[in-house]
């Protein structure tokens, strides 16, 4: 590792402003209010729970109690990237430094937290310090967007109700409300995926998106075939494997169908299980196969070629897979280092084979995933890092390949803004930047 | 790479006494009695079948006649890390340099380790140079413990004839005639996990223990239908898939109620595929798979949140889903790296996971799977330099890196000492160590 | 990295001659007659495809046209690996520097291109440049091989028509007329893949090989089940799934037969999924299942001890279980580094994994793949690199690893020609070079 080196390209990629393709921030906050909310992210409680178990059970509507509790904890995840992205935050946002984290210090954390945070201002300010210029978001198809800022925000829809979670009474209650009449059509599912993206549009529409379980599969399915298991769902009855998959299939074709009539990418994150570990915290209790491929995406990506599908993957096992396909497939783009990926080893890897082997103009470098405004910073901070130290790599390597031509600093910022700015700008269609 | 800081870091992790974890070590021997008894570890034997086919017939039973077999096909493997360690206990022990391991040379080195091995006082004086301060073994239910010296070594029980073994009539049988009746129930397996758990925890019990299959699944079992299985069994029928599967998931079960009652851990070697190579040595004839997740354990580790599961993966592919399983499970520990992982990359690769996602107290660094206690140390050798070279890294970044305190050589040893030291000791519950 | 030594073991190790155990070079030609040739290798027209799409409709027939075509697009991949390959030729063959590649200057490239090397003198000048000594083919039983320069050629059987392609009906004609009778009975399967090896003994024969679909499995099959099979399909029915499996099975089964009686290898390319992106160009639709283990060849690699196999594997994930199964399996040799798996990052790590634990007589350096012999220059220098590095690495590491002896420039460019020379000649039988 050529140190000076990689931290002189690390300057020059951080002074990029930020673009984020996916996050959680709720768009009528944005940042934290106190440090509490900061520590309720789900990395810090699933975090300590696993260090210093507690049944997943921490004091998660009282901020301060939150607090008290978590940080003597903090001491057994101080290995963690997730603890250096707090320590960014605090650093960065708080000016406090590590040394200040101890749990008898809880209090002065916490009123420093609410001094910084608690203001009206923050907001802006933070975005201010981070660059950040673009956030695009997690809604619900009846989230309220009314107000959304939407040349700093992009709504993004959450398909997982039409797809994944429509085997559920309730979420067919919810989506029947939300379109007027209940759902007892195949119609009445695009009636509703209509009026969701006419919506979405009206606020500046990022893309649709789903997080998806490992084992997927598409493939056609005629409207009667999912009319007739609709039909079962509605008088009551439970869908056996075969036809979760048929409806899973065709309400993920539909969805489809709206992107390309919008004209909107389709945002695929692939692999997760759902609430395999009960005694996990809120938003801790999934994990991933390694055992799943994209092959159960071939049709989906063949029928749709005027779609485009930015495509996150959450098992490493899955990483050269997405590499390969977005290497061949014109409609695949590798989009981030996804949760459980999300960490810098497999972030390195993934770098490495993307810059190697996919076009150029088609990698998108790096999302947060932050439920905060906060989380941003820190997070690309760690990506950036990683892609500095693989650009000088490269560089160095360029002196001496026998097949590279010398690769500057320059090349490599080109690069970085590529994967950085240009590509996810130009893939997601996101207009008004400079 | 840093040579002077690794090599700096490297010495002072090595100054740390060594606890074992996992072994096959004879306790009655300990020790080889000679060279033969080194090379006839399938490492060295299996290398040489492979790189020179003789059918995995070597003379296993006749030291002086396998060393000079063995010793003239060690030079197409001295590439290998395997032959590294041999080199290293002939270095160190012997007092033979490698350029002595030449083919004409064989009875002067057996000669030789017949001098050092076969002392009474050799095994202690093994013990002091290498700095072990404990053992885990690896025990049958009917071994016999009587005589074992507790402070230095901790049987573990081997699980196996329970539950995936258990499909066999002679399995059975001996553990009918260690029970003192023949298991006809699921309350006499019940009874023979309870006599043996009694009689490991006389000598100071490690853990349990089980290598596992790929594909195995774990699920919650009425003890009716274990019964109705097992009466299939004794009645001579030959299980199908199903009810092998769920005899295993319900065996498995009571160990886990055993190792909940008695408060010892659980250890979960996961993923071998037995007996699949038909021209291997002894012992050599086991592969894995890479297609296995632990998808399968998600019932037994939410049932048994007060049961502590170390456990190690045979396949790379399921490094990260272990990493994973450890950063937000409390009760999963990740326990070195086993057997074919055992390898520089696939330790450096796993090293660096583990430190950046897991809490800094849940790793287990390393075992040895040693067959002699000669092996112990050039093995943690191995390991202990992937992981000096990873904190070497860690600090080298450290000084450069956006969202990290400067992390020093001190820092580092802490943490190899709990990875090596305190992470065991308090995760297995070995008490009596300074 | 340390630069100096890297490249003076690069410069070392690209001074060995070429020996290329795979390729799809057409030997009536082998070289490219012009630049257009070369951008139509699938791995520019997919890229181009995949970073500005155009369905996969490029103008094959006419190289003026693509090259007219396929430049424009060229920046947009000019971060590949594959883009690294193009302007080694052109350097090295064209002596047209990257610079020269603009758009617009597309007829100049080409009027050289024709002038290097539309000339009867090219192929010789080239392999002497290139120093390739040994170039193996892919063919069909039916290629005319009359007036092979087996000096150079050795002629590579692919076996797909016997086993995989067993069910179009055309396929099973085309045999027919190989062998001038139908194939009714499996003696005339056993008939036809004699016929076939005799030709390709009278050739030079290198070896049979076969690249295999994920999931494939291996395992005893009767003549009579495998007659009830073809009887089946000789009537026109469409084979189940299982049909398809046991005839794969039995067919590859005769393929072993004939490698056995003639001395011939067998070698395994495992792990493509054909015809899935139905956008792709021609040769750049497949891609590859990350869910896919060796364990299906268990029953093959077992009942044929005396026949060679050598072993590609296309996905990262079934990486390690091939270092394993050559580790310990007599009669399995890894094999380069494919398709997309040949670029530098999990070359990188199969390099280290097969260096630390396949004895050193085993492991088959690497392959080009190539289409023209244009290609086998640059690919070779891709692996040479990552070879370099890895050697450098292990030659500093040995400096201070106390496992380690020192391992010189001599030592690592022992392990380099065995690699590269001595192991494929060995493997593979090539006689009649130095």
């Amino acid at each position: 590792m050529n140190n000076a080196l990689v931290r002189e390209l690390y300057d020059r990629i951080d002074a990029l402003p930020i673009i984020d393709i996916h996050t959680h921030v709720n768009w009528k906050t944005g940042t934290a209010a106190n440090i509490g909310e900061i520590l309720s992210y789900h990395y810090y409680t699933e975090l300590a729970n696993s260090a210093a178990f507690q049944d997943g059970k921490f004091p998660f509507g009282d901020p301060e109690a939150l607090t008290r509790e978590i940080l003597p904890k903090l001491a057994l995840i101080a290995n963690t990237v997730q603890y250096d992205w707090l320590m960014t935050i605090s650093r960065e946002f708080l000016c406090l430094g590590p040394d200040e984290w101890r749990p008898e210090n809880w209090k002065f954390i916490f009123d420093r937290s609410l001094e910084v945070m608690d203001r009206p201002e923050w907001r802006d300010e933070l975005v201010a310090q981070a660059n950040i210029v673009k956030v695009f978001l997690t809604n619900q198809y009846d989230d309220d967007l009314e107000g959304l800022d939407t040349s700093f925000y992009a709504p993004c829809l959450r398909t997982e109700p039409f797809i994944v979670w429509f085997d559920r009474a309730d979420e067919r209650a919810k989506l029947g409300a939300f379109l007027g009449r209940p759902i007892s059509t195949t119609d009445d599912l695009r009636a509703v995926i209509t009026k969701t993206f006419e919506k979405f549009m009206r606020h500046g529409m990022g893309y649709a998106a789903m997080s998806i379980p490992a084992g997927f599969k598409t493939f056609p399915v005629a409207d009667e075939d999912a009319q007739r298991v609709l039909d079962k769902a509605l008088a009551g009855g439970a869908w056996d494997c075969c036809e979760s998959e048929l409806w899973r299939a065709f309400a993920m074709a539909c969805i489809c169908d709206a992107c390309r009539r919008y004209g909107r990418p389709f945002h695929l994150m692939i692999g997760v299980n759902r609430d395999v570990y009960a005694q996990g915290v809120p938003a801790g209790q999934d994990l991933f196969d390694s055992v799943n491929s994209m092959r159960g995406y071939d049709h989906v990506l063949n029928a749709y070629p005027d779609v485009s599908f930015p495509t996150a993957v959450l098992a490493d096992t899955t990483g050269l897979e997405l590499t390969a396909a977005a290497w061949i497939r014109h409609n695949v783009y590798p989009s981030g280092h996804w949760w459980y990926s999300n960490q810098p080893t497999d972030i390195a890897r993934e770098i490495r084979r993307r810059i190697d082997a996919v076009p150029g103009n088609k990698a998108i470098g790096y999302f947060s995933d932050a439920y905060y405004l906060e989380f941003i910073l820190p997070k690309f901070r760690m990506y950036k890092f990683e892609l500095a130290l693989a650009l000088a790599e490269r560089m160095e390597r360029s002196l001496i390949h026998p097949n590279m031509e010398p690769f500057g600093l320059d090349d490599a910022l080109e690069m970085a803004t590529n994967m950085l700015i240009h590509n996810p700008m130009r893939i997601i269609g996101i207009s008004g930047l400079a």
